[in-house]
């Protein structure tokens, strides 16, 4: 589980939504109310699966020598309120965040965008970092909708997913969808996709093509 | 076979056509009724010669353990009804995909653009995954048409070629005079190319540039 | 020292803030009124920790082959007159440039660029090279300013920092918010974030975790 | 010097500023009339020292087992015409076509393009491949003017140089700030740059930066 938080971080890398040492997965472990967390302030070249962190739920260090990621909190937030979610990441990834600080959500314009969200992308509140205002707002904005990512205004991304690979596949679906709606929208408006194709694309993406591929 | 449009693959992920597993090649095989495809959910890392799969040209499995692309069905279409074609390929990329989500031809207003695609690159219907409509809507807009691309809306491109590597060449230049019109728009009109010239670029291109280089 | 200040322009190149030889990364040596610097006109993939230079606080070479660094002399009128900075850093990079060159300051509307500048990053004087003039430009616009970056107008940026790489990591984190904060302008106003909030936020940073995770 | 010409593509690639096989580097053979190019149609990944073909100054191959680059009598003509001139780049790269496609100069506000460039980067005429158009138009507009790099319109580029790597230089810095101005004008005006300091500043880039650093 460490080694497969560890490598995940790399993909944050591989498609550029993090800058420096701003950004982080986790992933619970399954039948524990523990999660394993990427630790804070090391560059992602120096990422091993022992310097990987263990907290528990509430989001104390269980495990490890080095401090956990100062995004612990909402991380833990979201394990303890939303126990079908195996994974969330947490990126400022550029186009994402450039929706999030005008706070407007990503209108669903895209056949892509249908089946990975199932609409729109919604937007969080602000919220300051200390305590667990971010986790409150993820879990809201989230806990009922189709999208595992929510913008969190003037901040950036957080994404959930079945684990931690699957809130990694949303993280790196939203900038891209973000980057593509943003694009389309400098020279016009987009058309829409009605309502009932959205519905349709996204029910068969996650039954008939879930089924079929597991990952 | 398998090992070229595996190894086109890499083509897609080196010129950021792709996000995750969203995008695909395949080719047919030559003197048979019958294509090589991407498996479906893959990531581009872990393909290999040995896991593409082979399809007839209604998009049923024929060999390989995997299941073929989700958009095998497209792929299958546009073989049996242009049998011209060697080669296909789907991809997302971002700036035809924001052409495709205003649903806006690009105009022809590079000369690289001229070559390549002796002409606008023009847009498909929008249509739903799951049975021939995508085939249908790419066959319709390209058969006859000098352009080797097609931007279906709110989706993605499709592009054709005679074989798989000259179908990827024009995904590649797709994205790349999408991403040049698209820039040049965006602080005002660029200057359109007589159509007399747009003749005489692509007439040159493809007879006397192709004799004298293959590919 | 040598070394961290070679290895430091690795960075510059990973995160594209540099075309051809156009940044440089300095480092005050500590208990020493000397500086590292880059030599001038050397390309990043020919930089060793022996052909690094070593100047005085007056910009004059002290050890070393080659010439310093074109920029030396701004680089040196900020370490002796700014006492607290242990490494400061040039570039061109894009959209901090673009900033740069209509002479505007980049609003504080991320709570990235609240933790790490503590509110807008300010722009500089127009400068021209050859004599103090970019130097003291750095030094008015960020002495008592929270920012650790300045936008010279019409050229580039310089970021200061504790030691080489907290410049560097401003460097980075500048061109990063710089772009985040351009794309969100292009499709509308970014929402404000209230001074209490960027204060809060600042204070945290600078502080809290500054304690936990020393880079 | 095929060693030279052949290394050279390798920044293009690294710089982004050609896609496919659209872009090529030459050098002068410096004390004969020949000049050293790529060969027409071969990938980037492919080139070899020994696969680089030698043209005379009309454009004849005169050694070498591939047909030469379609560009080559552009090439051929800027030799011939420009005697001052050692190597020739050109590329269809994003941003100096944009500009190129609207038949648009870039302005001078940048003091790394008053450095490099002078001035402004200028348009050359719109014209056709196949005979001596385009290298009529480049030396027309090049001859007498500071700028190393000019926009065919509806093309892309073409840089010179006292060498090859001289002209790569231009290549990559007419890129980046065609890129730079153009985010900068996307939010409002850039500053003009007084036509005294562009002067001074290109005076003491070309003789005194010149002389203490050969390259």
């Amino acid at each position: 589980m460490r080694r497969t938080v560890c490598d995940l971080h790399a993909e944050l890398v591989r498609y550029n939504l993090v800058a420096w040492t701003a950004g982080n997965v986790s992933g619970r472990i399954p039948g524990e109310d523990l999660f394993v967390i990427k630790p804070s302030g090391v560059s992602y070249d120096e990422l091993t699966p022992e310097n990987m962190v263990v907290c528990d739920l509430d989001g104390n260090l269980v495990e490890g020598e080095h401090s956990p990621s100062s995004d612990t909190a909402a991380h833990a937030y979201v394990y303890r309120n939303m126990p079908e979610v195996g994974g969330v990441v947490h990126t400022h990834s550029t186009y994402a965040s450039a929706w999030a600080a005008r706070g407007e959500a990503i209108p669903c314009v895209l056949t892509a965008m249908a089946d990975e969200f199932g609409g729109e992308i919604p937007v969080g509140p602000f919220a300051l970092i200390g305590d667990d205002s971010i986790g409150q707002g993820i879990v809201e904005t989230l806990k009922g909708h189709r999208s595992k990512a929510v913008l969190m205004q003037n901040h950036g991304v957080f994404s959930i997913g079945t684990d931690a690979r699957d809130a990694v596949k949303a993280a790196v679906m939203c900038e891209d969808v973000a980057r593509t709606v943003h694009v389309a929208r400098q020279l016009g408006e987009p058309l829409p996709i009605p309502q009932d194709d959205i519905d349709r694309l996204y029910d068969r993406y996650q039954n008939v093509y879930g089924q079929r591929s597991p990952r």
